[in-house]
């Protein structure tokens, strides 16, 4: 099927761009090197992709998604890099043929994991962006509460989240290693093998800061909140929309705000202004005309909001569908 | 079951304030006065409520909302309020058991609904929002075209989305008259029974404008947008978290942006300031202290998207869950 015969709004992955920043990243971070975020694409057969270039440590975001990994059968160990005190979804990870693995960054979280059975935790330390884990100083005291409540306690994870945007390279490496020697403090206190932090935004600012593992995502399909950042990354994820309406200044396309995550702000269209969506439109000024019934590509702001918008991704080779993946971990 | 034993996030509708507000609408726009949008739910066990208290005829923005509400059995009049050029879409909601009436504002979207055997249309007015409809001094030529392609043309419509948020009442009003002015004159030239506009934003600012039917949908269920507009409809909706973590100075739940709308910007935790969302996350600064495994109720910026979001609400009486409703419109 050519591309341009899909139903609209139809998420499409580029597979050849897809495919090179799948290698740019393995070969940076090779194997256990990266443990990719799944919380990015939500999607096994992406994920699939990922380990078949040689990573097969993942990191997840909800218990959904680790069930599903498991499910699948891709990955041989996975982080819940996120905290749940459900005793439901807990139970249901414990029970899984993988190993499972959870943050965990207070007493709470701690008895949750325990009760339910969950054998293996990382201590969740605070680096600086105000979410989850714990101030560095009290996570090596946390770590032997863990130990003496059975749990076996692997080491730390620690997210930059807030340095992932800082413009200025020098001044986001020298913010990362600030940050990177809290985690490595925390570190020294909890023990264990495990050091996991970083994202796509500091994927290469890791080479000094002792990590032993970097948790990215986005690179895999990218956005335009991350297309800015001078990675070396190409955008590989289009939302493509067919235009259903065109005035003297303005065309319309049939893809709207529940199609795109806009949380970081409007989406872009190329050789195009984008002036506002709604929620199944998308109103821009094409530089050239446009006719009814013109396709056009859309790149989102944000990736991962997107993915879980839609059912499925379609992968696209030099305009030719070839294949559908499932975007089957969406939910919790 | 108790509200609090449901897994998180949770999409809740609280069914006495809902209630309220589809009787507060339908004493002000009694029957077909109102075609309630389902855009806004997406939801067929709402409609149906929105049914039972005498509205029949329904505004959908895609397809697939119009083929859901058909095979639902709900509405007997369904207006696809919007532009498809889709043949396949088009000749699916033709071949409907319920009666189907499309927007058209071209040719391109004349040929498509006649060639698919769609039997009605309206002719869709730009009244001031850039977005789909045709110029009003053009609207009279279209409809003439659309006879003669065989189109039944029920009249028009014309979406003056660009005045909900005005703030000041008065100049509201004045802007809307001023808006269905241009729908009115167009409606002159092109005849039939239907002028259709509006929403819940502007909803007893119609009284004398002319229109004969209100297309509104989030009056039912609200969201923090338009709860500053000092509309007689409350808040009905929310999304309920469960706290997972507690800092000095925050707390985090696990309500995030994959499970809110967020292009009207972060919603809102009564009590409390929100800082900012992440995928999995909402960051914010209770006025009261917070512990892990606490509920929050989070009220959605944006009713539509965060319905789309979710595959069921959760009917709470009370604090007690006394109705599932799946969200069975999402997608196109």
């Amino acid at each position: 099927m050519h591309v341009n015969d899909l139903p609209t709004p139809a998420l499409i992955i580029d597979a050849d761009v897809f495919g090179r920043n799948l290698a740019i990243m393995a070969e940076h971070h090779p194997g256990e090197r990266l443990r990719p975020h799944v919380k990015a694409h939500k999607c096994t057969a992406l994920a699939a992709a990922q380990q078949a270039i040689g990573h097969h440590t993942f990191t997840c975001a909800t218990p959904l998604e680790v069930i599903g990994m498991a499910h699948a059968g891709v990955g041989t160990d996975l982080l819940l890099a996120n905290e749940t005190v459900s005793a439901e979804r807990l139970r249901a990870m414990a029970a899984l043929d993988v190993p499972v693995t959870v943050a965990v960054d207070s007493e709470a979280t701690i008895v949750a994991a325990r009760d339910a059975g969950i054998a293996s935790c990382l201590i969740d330390v605070n680096v600086g962006l105000p979410r989850c884990g714990i101030a560095p100083d009290g996570a090596g005291q946390l770590a032997d509460r863990a130990r003496s409540a059975g749990l076996s306690v692997r080491g730390v994870m620690g997210y930059e989240g807030h340095l992932m945007m800082v413009a200025d390279r020098a001044e986001r490496l020298a913010s990362v290693e600030r940050s990177m020697q809290l985690l490595l403090q925390a570190h020294r206190d909890v023990g264990g093998d495990i050091v996991s932090a970083g994202g796509t935004g500091t994927f290469d600012l890791h080479d000094a800061t002792g990590i032993t593992e970097l948790q990215a995502g986005s690179y895999a399909l990218m956005d335009s909140h991350y297309g800015r950042q001078g990675l070396p990354f190409d955008q590989a994820l289009y939302v493509i929309g067919t235009v259903i309406s065109v005035s003297a200044e303005w065309a319309v396309a049939d893809v709207g705000l529940k199609a795109l995550g806009m949380d970081h702000g409007n989406p872009t269209v190329i050789d195009a202004t984008v002036w506002f969506c709604s929620d199944e439109h998308i109103t821009y000024q094409p530089a050239g005309g446009a006719t009814v019934g013109d396709r056009v590509r859309v790149v989102p702001a944000h990736v991962d909001p997107t993915m879980a918008m839609h059912e499925a991704a379609w992968i696209v080779c030099d305009d030719e569908v070839v294949d559908r993946w499932a975007i089957d971990l969406r939910g919790w």
